[in-house]
């Protein structure tokens, strides 16, 4: 008892757990909260946040990037070859474009070099894959981002001038948006594997993929993305990791029109063989949706997270083109039999789009059973939804998520409150091999670096006291 | 204070409220139980469990239904006119099988004489409406349950000889079952529509579709359909009233080999335009798999469900072929604009043979966004599957479900627990309007009466004490 009031002693705690476990021990009652300091303790940071939190022209800005964002409306409008859809790939230059912020031939990790080998051989420009690797190595081809150019590609994400690409319009606003076709699981170029039966399929993709899809596309008509992903959000994908429903959702759409085509049938046992196939437009419509949210001055909505195999980068709305980086964390996931983390390459990939957009991580409520091949449990899943909406500016109003009552996912990232609850965005992810040539062997989950969204809000407050 | 004890008064409360009201108004501290009586409050229903309870017979023969149940392999293995399929109907008589238990023409609902009136001129038996009416009401027509010839129809459950059937064989069993075709949603004959627009469309299935798709299996292959249910259990499918992910899985694997055929294109927009194609496919294979567990002597568990419009009957494996009959419940629901349930005929047609086999509303929790069709939240369809586990033998080996971390789906319904628990076995259901050529008016949750079961178990009883 406490002899001042004669009623048992009750603490409400915070901090260090060590102060609640010694009260506990006097025989107090003690509610030790989950408190955690802002920005995991970064004074830096959060002198940065004090600057920025509830300032008048970053809540403006948020509210107008979020509203474009939302009112995005992708179409799959095309799909034409890489030199026919950028305009600086039409010039017959040596131009490969990857995954993540840029990053030189020589600092990338194994399965990116090796995806631009293949790349260089199977566009003819060498003859072996040593001659790729030295030509690369040279400087004799220029390597720049995907997403320098409106693109996205999923893992070592690389495009090459002859590489057919969806092209997605968002109707709201005119832009567009790119990435290149999905190759299946197994042995494929964007996990680094670069042998014949990896470049025999690219060129069978180009030669017959493509225009069959093409010429069925023109007969089906403009197909609106968004309800798409939102239904697919109702059959148990996050339209990341796990796009089952989605691509079965586009193949009912198509079928018909691709069995009017020539290589219709191959093209039908293609897409129906590969539950990936529609990973590669969700994050082109992603890519559109978020473009078109960009460059909204003082706006601390996150626009782009990607990762090239060895640093994570971040773009802002408010701080347009530039790159804020840290190193990629590790996948933690499961693995294939015969494989662990230490095979693993670190996070690759511009598919975070889809996170960015709300999508994959953010989405995982909608997917209880994706666990089976990320790991975790179906609680786990919902859990990430709910994090992920504490830092997000809003709940999507298209893309809902049932087993939460039907919440919009969390909505554009803000990178205010990832600094400030220190809570980082969760990405559903494959793994790549460390090594060139070898592919994929497994699929997990891991975070987006805390240091990427400090930079980020340092840039912003310093384009604030301007 | 109690003065006995010194201590304050603490009561478990199970029964009448008032008792529990008036101990908490007197200041003590009450545990209220959510108890009830069992059947109901059913005396006679109770002599009769304390009979069949834990009894050994009982026991050994539910043990192995469940087991041929569960070991029912179902293989999709062509499509036939019912008169290929079904021998009673070889021989060029004049018969139709209809929905659930036995009934006489003159006490069906609206929508089964309007089914039937669209069958008998769809054979050309009769050249109207009103002459084909005349006709089954003369007698003309042999009218018997699909269930009586291994077939289930959902809603009217019409089929007439030359209607094209699914053909499923249980590979563990080596018994087939058949189901009609799909017709889709709007004016259909299964809701008691039986205009010129159906009649066509039937025309088309029977002339063109089906053969059609039977050639397209014939290149496929047989189709294994648990594991596909299975898979749509994990894509938000409960595999009764929600098919869009289960019609998308068959979808894809039948595509291919429907382009290969002249009317293939024709074939691939029919199935893609209906997500509840999959539903006649879903309850052949619950009838080939409950087939499996009929006619073992002593048996409780329940291997039929099924309802004509009027009344709801059921089938205990122990009893073999006798129905088990009550007035069927009306249907809770989500109504189409225009209507609600004063329009609705009671419950109606053979589907639930997917609920007897665990799905449905037993796996509702797999499907939360089908509350948006039938009425409820995502909480109710999870609170449903949990109520189903109380009245079944064991959770189902193949059928999982996601959101209640994989646990299997309620499996083999016990008539004894029904009866015991008081809870009534939960059916997801389509609504027709009670007058014939109208169609479908909406969807929603019902139950299965209580009587069906507690007859059954009189029956049960009976056997026991020869």
């Amino acid at each position: 008892m406490n002899p001042l009031f004669q009623q048992p002693l009750q603490v409400i705690g915070l901090g260090l757990a060590g102060f609640s476990d010694n009260l506990r021990a006097a025989g107090g009652k003690v509610l030790h909260l989950n408190w955690k300091p802002a920005a995991h303790g970064d004074s830096g940071a959060n002198w940065l946040l004090a600057n920025l939190v509830n300032d008048a022209r970053i809540e403006a800005a948020n509210r107008q990037a979020l509203q474009q964002f939302l009112d995005a409306q992708p179409v799959l409008v095309d799909a034409v070859p890489a030199s026919e859809a950028i305009p600086a790939m039409a010039g017959g230059e040596r131009r490969i474009l990857h995954a993540g912020p840029p990053i030189a031939w020589a600092d990338m990790c194994g399965p990116m070099q090796g995806a631009i080998a293949g790349a260089i051989l199977f566009e003819g420009w060498a003859s072996n894959i040593d001659a790729a690797s030295a030509m690369a190595q040279r400087g004799d081809v220029a390597l720049e981002p995907c997403h320098h150019h409106a693109a996205v590609g999923p893992m070592a994400g690389i495009i090459s001038p002859s590489m057919p690409l969806w092209v997605v319009e968002n109707r709201a606003h005119g832009n567009r948006a790119f990435s290149n076709f999905n190759e299946g699981l197994g042995k494929v170029l964007r996990f680094g594997a670069n042998g014949d039966e990896v470049l025999a399929r690219l060129r069978w993709m180009r030669d017959a993929l493509a225009p069959t899809l093409r010429q069925a596309l023109r007969s089906a008509g403009e197909i609106e993305l968004k309800p798409m992903m939102a239904q697919a959000l109702h059959m148990g994908d996050e339209v990341h990791n796990r796009n089952a429903a989605a691509t079965g959702l586009f193949f009912k759409r198509v079928a018909a029109h691709l069995a009017r085509q020539t290589q219709g049938v191959s093209a039908l046992e293609f897409i129906a063989a590969n539950d990936h196939f529609f990973l590669n437009l969700s994050m082109a419509a992603c890519k559109s949706m978020l473009d078109a949210a960009a460059g909204v001055r003082h706006s601390s909505m996150v626009t782009v997270m990607a990762r090239n195999g060895v640093n994570f980068g971040v773009r802002l709305s408010g701080t347009g083109d530039r790159w804020f980086q840290a190193p990629a964390n590790p996948v933690d996931g499961l693995f294939f039999p015969g494989y662990d983390v230490n095979d693993a390459a670190p996070d690759l990939g511009d598919s975070a789009i889809t996170e960015t957009a709300g999508l994959g991580g953010f989405a995982m409520a909608a997917s209880p059973a994706i666990v089976k091949f990320v790991g975790g449990t179906p609680a786990d899943a919902t859990r990430h939804s709910r994090d992920m909406q504490h830092i997000t500016l809003a709940q999507h109003t298209a893309f809902t998520l049932p087993a939460l009552n039907f919440a919009g996912s969390g909505a554009g990232i803000d990178a205010r409150r990832v600094v400030d609850r220190g809570i980082l965005p969760v990405i559903n992810t494959g793994i790549a091999h460390r090594l060139a040539g070898v592919g994929q062997i497994g699929a997990g989950i891991t975070t987006a670096p805390l240091t990427c969204f400090v930079d980020g809000l340092a840039a912003l407050a310093g384009q604030l006291e301007q």
